[in-house]
């Protein structure tokens, strides 16, 4: 039997690289990729905490790739081996009908499954169920370390924030929290021409990365937040404010930062609930939006990022072998001091 | 000096009619409109009870109305003395940023007024400043009585409850309460074709009132209330959940019944904050929204009461004459007993 | 080998019931229905006279279609054997570039094949290619001469005429044509509360069934269509136009009544060029849409059915069992006399 | 009586510079602005030509222009003199049934009239009705000649343009005619991101000028063009084709341009009729647009020339004062020579 090389998560924060049988087709919709990159998450770094229940000991983890196909099954009919894919992290039937009203990331027999109930892509191979509804056909001559962002992080700025936040040409955003997918969520909100967009954030360095992304302003975070982005925006409170942190307190400062007819779109993956200020928002004809990536933007990602639309490989900051995955963890979880947005890490 | 009689608030739950000048065109842009119909909104109990501080004692209330032009200043073009109109409860000038907009319940200079920061319509003659924006033409042969409400309650439950919450053909919709304005809200969200409507409150005279006017299902609240609503629906929630009383916890129980990739349409009048329940919403792509209603639907909804397709009449459960509005007020008030809707006042 | 029998064409305006192989599954995607009832289109009479140059001889036609699934391919993952199904007029693949972009009237390996460019439903048994995207389950209880109309009718009238007309509520339509996809575009348009309904046709009893179906007016056409529609609508023309005959003049009609702002949609199916009043209508803020039916709304349509909220039955106006079908072609071609719009076609 | 100095149209192609009585406020809602620049549209060469029956001889020309409220009525609200302004080319009442549509080209006392059937903006001063909705004010620190776009053409090369035709993040678009609104639409198509611009014209120097503008490529039009594009979309043409000419064979050329899904947007001025393709086009989910401008992206603009978002200020290509306005005229007519996009006319 063959076998392949797999980082396995065992439960109590503990993981690491083992020798796993190589997947094979199980069902005919299915295709086998040969990973060439692979990134991590920081629902990973959840996962190892033990905060996500539904993933068990012995799972391989990961939900972002790109590659090539090895096999694919009967009933594949976009992909054939040889076809150079990025990897959805979520996995879409097409047909249920969750995915036909384009709510692929609660497919019923799909959504987030990579790294989470099934065996997921930070591995040599990887299985991918409803491989029509979940693989990307990648352009050429584009960098790759930028097309692996089009896995989860690029597609999840686009569609939960700035596109569910309705930013417009000549509007205002404020951006809380400038992580990997706040600044994402920075990028792909110039796609549509804002004209304020403000970065709000404790660290410092990270202000500085979105001053360099094209944040037209930033703010660090503290008790002066509130009243900084008011003196910005005239008074009026910003047109789009998008949460990026995932937490109670940035998501009510969203409520604080909102102007009368304006977005709130949440990107933050929640662990708790939080306050929702009625008594100031009902008479404020605002909208509040939450989503789970449909991925149903890579397509327009990828011709952005052909364009040089969008400048992803920014975001990939950091470099590792799939050998030396061990050192790529240690380096995005200590990101506040290595600088680490993304880290790539490359099979050989 | 000419006077009126006018209903004032004299702070401390205390109101009365009174003898009161006559108000005259103060300003290019104002209309005088001698009312012959006006009606009580919740607002106005509110503001009894001291709840909205910007009503100062001596104000006359009311914010709902129809009537016949007296007379206009210079600037009003697109009304003379003689028409018959029904009055936004919303002034609009129609040019400042907001109003642009569509947002002229945030009108610059304007917005809820009347009956708030400046004199209101329980009175015989009203001031209505920015007339040609906050006024409206109205058909001949339609019930005055079903007229009325296109003041604030058809317009509110239009704009805020059925377009806000994106209701649509074949969709389902949960309605959490059953007063006047949530009725308003079943009648208004029936013109997009629901198959499912389900109407929630603890009254059953006011679910036997929901039925009437065309519920498919009705819940009376309890702790069972979650799981009926998901029998209903298959368990997948609702497509449209409106929350249509004004309190936290009704708040709350629509985040509890929304679906996935549905949207919580808040028409309720708020004075406390709630809680959001982040950690089971972030990913389930659905959307909030709260409105002060914006009166933007107004010829629409002439044109369906002329037609026919809203039975606005139904609200109108209750008669008074002018020289009788406490009696009114008593009977609004007591509105789980004498079982009113809204209570049309007549002048003579 | 087994057999069916099948309704063939065979060129030049023959066609007739033949012995044909029973088809198998040939693609893991694939799925065989056996057939209860089909209906026949107005594309197979322009097939019969040779106007679809793409339909060769020998060709079995019909796009339409009940059943009950037999068999299927490995990779049918949402459809099993016994499950009751409306078969949709295009087959889609639903993971192309077209269907992601909900445009499966176009499907790289789909649309419109069925009867067209492979064998079709005027049979006992089709073959379904990507069966998950092209069938869709059918709720009980519901009449299912109705539902054959989810197979192409209703969602053409719906997708093609309603939605892309824009219909709202308070809104004004005028539709050109009332034949079966002109009286079907009526109850769809209906969804949505439009206030005036204007149907226009040359026969008077077409006209008199619109009424029956809810129009506000009905209009014969002649030279005198215009004015009537534009006294009807107090000189403003009409919100929303559908062109429901595909032929030019009609098409230049809805130019003539089209109302400033408003949209002009295409149902038709067209076989010629037409003038468009450039002239008159660039400074209108008008639209003209075009469009294939998709069947995304197929979903939507069979709760519409189960919620009585249309009335397709009354399309069924005639039924002949398949043995018959020859005699079906018949009526359907001399509707003029037999005043049939839809001819239900039964298996036994 | 003050008097002013005025370009009047005499007819039969002649016009001059001639003293004028001074305007003054003939109804509440005017403002009297003193011109500080002004320019000419292609529909002032059409005026003089006698193609616009509605301007009759002795009628003050021009449509757009920068000054100061020099004094306003008693009915204007939002305007004081002083006010540095830019004026609208269409009048809005702000509160007509059109005019809440958003339609303030088709403003029931207003639309285009400045310089048609009221006398215009190439004056020293002009009388602007409903002052309120038909001014706006501009913002410091912003060159004025690009204010000056503000007007007319910037307006409607985004809302007849880019936002009609739905031009998107990753999307293709063809804009036939490189003309200054040609050109205004590519600069205002890029707010959204497309990847593919191609600009379509016969004037080598124009299509120099739309590469320095953005654009991804050019196309000299010929018997080669609709093959040129074909090959530069891989066969599937554009998503957006803007016909910024206003002649029949322009119009039909984007019908051979646009893809399946696609939306062509009329922005040009047509004086004839065209023929629309049904046959090829009424099954490829097309959208054809047609629009006056409204000037309701104003406010948006102005915020997007305060960014540097639109590089307006390049189509300011010549300038003259207005004691001169006889060379700008000549200037403009002769722009295949003197490569004149607009031209700003400047007040002492």
């Amino acid at each position: 039997m063959a076998t392949m090389k797999a980082l396995v998560y065992h439960g109590n924060e503990r993981f690491g690289v083992v020798e796993r049988p190589k997947p094979t087709v199980s069902a005919p919709t299915d295709a086998i990729v040969k990973l060439s990159k692979t990134t991590i998450c920081g629902t990973d770094l959840h996962i190892l905490k033990g905060d996500v229940p539904s993933v068990q000991q012995g799972r391989i983890l990961g939900h972002e790739g790109l590659g090539t196909v090895e096999s694919v099954g009967a009933g594949v009919t976009g992909f054939k081996p040889g076809d150079r894919v990025v990897i959805a992290c979520v996995t879409s039937c097409a047909t249920c009908n969750m995915c036909r009203r384009g709510l692929s990331s609660h497919c019923m027999s799909g959504g987030w499954v990579l790294g989470n109930t099934i065996d997921g892509t930070q591995a040599e191979y990887v299985r991918i169920p409803h491989a029509d509804g979940s693989l990307h056909r990648v352009p050429t001559g584009v960098d790759e370390d930028a097309l692996v962002m089009v896995s989860d992080i690029l597609p999840t700025a686009l569609e939960c924030g700035a596109m569910n936040g309705g930013v417009r040409p000549g509007g205002s955003v404020a951006i809380v929290g400038a992580g990997p997918v706040g600044l994402s969520t920075l990028m792909t909100a110039q796609l549509y021409s804002p004209t304020t967009t403000i970065v709000i954030d404790i660290d410092l360095a990270r202000l500085e990365a979105a001053k360099k992304l094209g944040a037209t302003h930033v703010v660090q975070s503290g008790p002066d937040t509130v009243r900084q982005v008011m003196e910005i925006t005239g008074g009026d409170g910003v047109d789009t404010a998008i949460e990026a942190v995932g937490i109670p307190s940035t998501f009510e400062l969203c409520q604080e930062l909102i102007g009368v007819g304006g977005t709130i779109a949440n990107v933050g993956v929640h662990g708790s609930k939080g306050e929702i200020y009625l008594d100031k928002l009902w008479n404020r004809n605002i909208a509040i939006t939450t989503r789970q990536v449909d991925n149903i933007t890579s397509p327009m990602l990828m011709k952005l990022l052909e364009a040089g639309k969008i400048n992803a490989k920014a975001l990939a900051t950091h470099s590792f072998n799939f050998s030396d995955i061990d050192s790529a963890y240690v380096s995005y979880q200590a990101a506040a001091e290595t600088k680490a947005l993304k880290v790539i890490i490359n099979f050989e």
